[in-house]
């Protein structure tokens, strides 16, 4: 594999470029792989890109340019002439342009269209319909469509002749003349088959399809769970319109993943990797949360300020607020973030509300039970008679403990309770459940220790 | 697509079940995917699931029983005869064996090897040989191997003979007569090609392949990362040993995810999915990390006894102990998240350190001074002005607002140095950065509290 980041390769490259030695650089260029050429490329400067790139075969360079950023591919574009356009778009599959289109500034998105040919024009804006996360907007119409009454011969045949141009020929898919979908065969099933079995026979007919409109997510969760190579995707009068394939299909897991990442981190996404994102934009993706979270911790603040006269008369009791906090922060983050995964996993469901009740009731008790006792022998053994913190009495442990058993519980059943609600409300659990959590966990475990200091020591 | 979620299936099933219904059962479970019976069998009870199991035809009770969680596996090899193991043995891959065996108590174990033919038996003890995070222990053995020297057509005649019981036959691999990975052919090009080519001059010659010993990670990030359908693995001496088909990498990259939720929450990750795992392993997985942050919080508490008498003394300054230690928090958080998922996408590496706290400064100033800027906003209007809070007067909203700016600095600082230096010592950074980075913060985020008080307030 491509080693790049010891930044030997980039270095080995600079220096060719510097000193010229362009069919040196076109050798090792087309020994790699596109998505490292990409990387390669993209690390040069504005001027070096559009001249390497022109090194490249052409079907290589269409692949390497899929690969790269959107900043790269628009630099590139405009350096391109209309024939050079023209060439890299036919390289192109459908899907890649619409990712492309998608990126592109409006004047280049006319230009691409404008040179694209018309077939690729049309599929290209039946995609662009689709609302973005749906299953529509990332499949691609270039899949290899059999009829039932075909031989295995003529269906080979057919494959040889327009595989060429299709984004996979491993699954091929039957069609009625009307369009629908009615059975899908794969590559090594007409392999293995008799050359005169009919198509329709062999074909698998138990299909598994999405509609365009379906959340894409959805899409590559069921592609993933039945372990499909591709998709088939349909439109309301179940007609066969386009297919996600498992690369494309592998992008938009990890995509989702860093979202859901960023969500419970109380973050927007950014399109962007890391290093890509200028300081502006992650400011922007992190600023509106942490606003949001300080104005919200004013409540957290305004519990406190209730009970000062509480903490005045009895201030041994600050000392243990940040770990009450927090302690229940974490109960309830343990909770929140199983239940969001499980749900993006499809491995829980609305419907299980009860169980999981249940379940996280249970493991509170115990877990607040365990740390209650802990606390409690760490209080009189460490502090109260290996410090002489003489402050620590029975009562104030007897406190601080039950109002762990307490938070520790509060904090589970909100922490299972937020992600399964929003999920049944349409709401991404990862946004909700995530960065709220902590200061609503906050202000409850301050209203119970506060409750438990009132009743136990009468502050 | 099957939806189990509102159990309108699972009651068809019991009652068919029930009135013995056994054909029409048959009848309903064969048009269903293996994943889907699998849940259907599970939600069986332990006497009707071996009953229903055999009433699958046999290729498809095999893919249905891989889907299978271990449970409901193993009850069903104790119900098996010696011949029906066989029988399903015969049906799986290498690589499900080996996740099978991985799962089984071990007279299962000895039980399923004595079963299994000789060749099976080989390849599963090679597989079990190494290490359990390792590209190896995830490989199958079942590839499709061709020659250099062959025509295409004989090529397609051996997939023909061979490929029925290989894992794909979508990616083929040319080896020398030492084994050694010469070049690999797609199936695509295999039947675009003339019948007369040889292999040797279509194929591939650019191999991008993983050592037996990579971690399993790095194979799966770097197959989705070239697109490929199935990565090949080589031993020591660059001997093609296995390949890793692409739905394998899937649950891995699944698998690997779900952990790294699991570490940033402060949970040991358990194999089961959410609702599979009893009440105590869930204690289990959560406690150990509470226990640990709860003592830890004690440094905090630590910390805030010693500034007793300046709490005492000016005791609103405590009101904002909670916002600004969940802000710092908060604000770490975000620099972490971020980068133990660029980390574990392979898009930053140590060697970018320089660069990632470069931003990561500019950002935190950014972030720090607009958090800062509204909240003294809100304490002079709101606050003070609003509420007549005369508590808060300029200078005590300047010690807050400039523990905001030097916190949100220390923790972005921390929250991004912490990963990158875990994952550069060989460390989970997920585990490292993800639960420790709060304690950290809350104290840095007091000490900075106090300084400015002490400074600024004299107190």
């Amino acid at each position: 594999m491509i080693d790049l980041e010891n930044g030997v390769l980039l270095n080995q490259v600079e220096e060719m470029v510097g000193r010229k030695r362009w069919s040196d650089l076109r050798d090792l260029l087309v020994l790699m792989e596109p998505a490292d050429i990409a990387l390669v490329l993209e690390a040069l400067s504005r001027e070096q890109l559009p001249l390497l790139y022109r090194l490249l075969p052409k079907e290589l360079a269409a692949e390497a340019f899929v690969e790269m950023e959107s900043e790269e591919q628009e630099l590139l574009i405009q350096s391109f002439s209309d024939t050079e356009l023209k060439e890299v778009l036919e390289e192109l599959y459908v899907d890649d342009t619409v990712d492309l289109i998608e990126e592109m500034p409006a004047t280049v998105v006319k230009r691409i269209l404008q040179h694209a040919d018309p077939d690729t024009r049309r599929s290209v804006n039946e995609i662009l319909k689709y609302p973005e996360d749906s299953a529509g907007s990332i499949m691609t119409t270039e899949f290899v469509d059999l009829k039932q009454d075909m031989t295995v011969e003529a269906a080979i045949k057919r494959i040889r002749r327009t595989g060429v141009d299709k984004e996979t020929i491993n699954i091929c898919y039957v069609t009625s003349p009307g369009r629908h979908l009615l059975g899908l065969v794969s590559i090594r099933t007409l392999l293995l088959a008799a050359e005169d079995d009919v198509i329709g026979d062999i074909m698998e007919t138990n299909i598994i399809s999405v509609s365009t409109m379906d959340d894409r997510e959805d899409a590559v969760q069921a592609l993933s769970r039945y372990d499909f190579l591709a998709m088939p995707v349909v439109d309301d009068e179940q007609r066969l319109v386009g297919i996600v394939t498992i690369d494309d299909a592998i992008d938009v897991i990890n995509e989702e993943t860093t979202e859901d990442f960023e969500h419970i981190a109380g973050m927007t996404h950014t399109d962007k990797p890391y290093l890509r994102a200028g300081v502006w934009e992650t400011v922007k993706s992190r600023i509106p949360w942490l606003l949001l979270l300080m104005l919200s911790a004013t409540f957290t603040g305004m519990v406190l300020s209730v009970f000062e006269d509480a903490l005045a008369a009895c201030s041994v009791l600050t000392v243990f607020i940040p770990m009450l906090m927090d302690t229940g922060g974490n109960s309830g983050n343990q909770s929140s973030v199983a239940l969001i995964r499980s749900l993006s996993l499809d491995e829980v469901h609305f419907s299980d509300l009860l169980s999981v009740l249940w379940k996280e009731i249970r493991v509170a008790v115990t877990c607040g039970a365990i740390l209650a006792v802990c606390n409690f022998a760490k209080l009189m053994l460490v502090d109260r008679l290996l410090l002489h913190n003489t402050d620590i009495t029975i009562m104030v442990a007897a406190v601080i403990c039950l109002t762990l058993v307490f938070t520790v519980f509060c904090a589970k059943v909100v922490g299972c309770l937020m992600p399964m609600i929003s999920d049944k409300l349409g709401l991404d659990p990862a946004v909700v459940a995530g960065p709220f959590l902590t200061t609503i966990v906050d202000v409850l475990s301050l209203l119970i220790y506060f409750q438990f200091a009132r009743l136990i020591l009468r502050v």
